[in-house]
């Protein structure tokens, strides 16, 4: 008795499925068996959507944010604020700050962290190109909106120590309880933070 | 001062992948930005198996099942019994029974089953295929292996009252207790049909 699998096609999909993010085979399968059965799931939309991806998405040569053309939205917003510069890892973390609408400056992206262990080194990084933006720029602010973690807090010092020769203010993000988070819920080294960072309230 | 978003091809991606079953608003951005910036995303693979998977795969026209070509493998096979024959609603519920190991036989996949409130009777299912492949091939035992619900249980009584007519046994899979599962966790409707499906030990 031979065994019996799905056709070769739905197999080929459920493999493509597997390799993106969070998709586990269970919802592999759900999906590639969805595309396959449900009368509106149109494979064919979303394979065309996924293909004109491709090619269409660039770096905003100033920030390195998505874009569609040479610059991104951010950059060619004559409202923002053009001396205020928030530094961020990647180019996903803008959009979550946009988000709080509490920022009205510009972005620049590193395009990740130094990170010695994954041979990750300064150079890597768009470092240059933030400095020379600062140069040219008149800048009164750069805020650092690095990770929490080991190669975000080293990233941002080493980025502190190149940018204290220009008159500028450099700052961190704040480091402390998650809003709606308990003390009980916090690690150690959160409420660390939280007590070294607490600010006068009266 | 302009809102910013991502690029319309990303957010043309995240929409469709937010119609995919199991996909929220947070797997499908994440997705679709991975298909973006990582480097080994390859987008134009997944778009490509998605492509192919269009037309390439259709029900066998014997049993329902999913096939590449007429016939699928478990009605091409000639190892298997086909006196023995296995009712299921959907060609999703075939690879189950099927990794049991448990089950020689063939298939018949309904394509559903009677639901009145959903618009689906008697003659939207496979059920005059299923009487003629009885009556064309003899057939020692039909197996309707439907869904434990009211309409699995409404569709297993029509079925069975249409049998009747025919020289052959029909079975239902049993119900109770799943695997691993105590007494605590199982609802009244699953400890009733355990306890009157109950079989002699000694």
């Amino acid at each position: 008795m031979k065994r019996i699998d799905y056709p070769e096609p739905i197999r080929a999909v459920v493999a493509q499925l597997r390799r993106m993010p969070g998709i586990g085979p269970r919802s592999a399968q759900r999906i590639a068996l969805w595309m396959v059965t449900a009368r509106n799931a149109r494979p064919g939309e979303i394979a065309e959507a996924i293909t004109e991806l491709e090619g269409a998405v660039r770096s905003c040569k100033t920030c390195g944010f998505f874009a569609s053309g040479e610059l991104c939205e951010v950059c060619t917003d004559p409202a923002r604020q053009s001396d205020l510069l928030c530094v961020v890892e990647t180019a996903s973390d803008v959009l979550p700050l946009e988000r709080t609408g509490a920022f009205r400056g510009r972005y620049h992206v590193l395009g990740g962290r130094i990170a010695p262990l994954d041979h990750v080194g300064p150079e890597d990084l768009s470092i240059d190109q933030l400095l020379q933006r600062v140069r040219c720029n008149p800048t009164g602010e750069v805020i650092l909106a690095l990770g929490a973690d080991v190669e975000g807090e080293a990233t941002a010092s080493y980025l502190a120590a190149l940018l204290k020769e220009f008159p500028l203010e450099v700052s961190r993000i704040a480091q402390g309880l998650p809003a709606g988070g308990g003390l009980e819920h916090a690690d150690e080294l959160t409420l660390n933070r939280a007590l070294s960072g607490r600010i006068k309230w009266v």
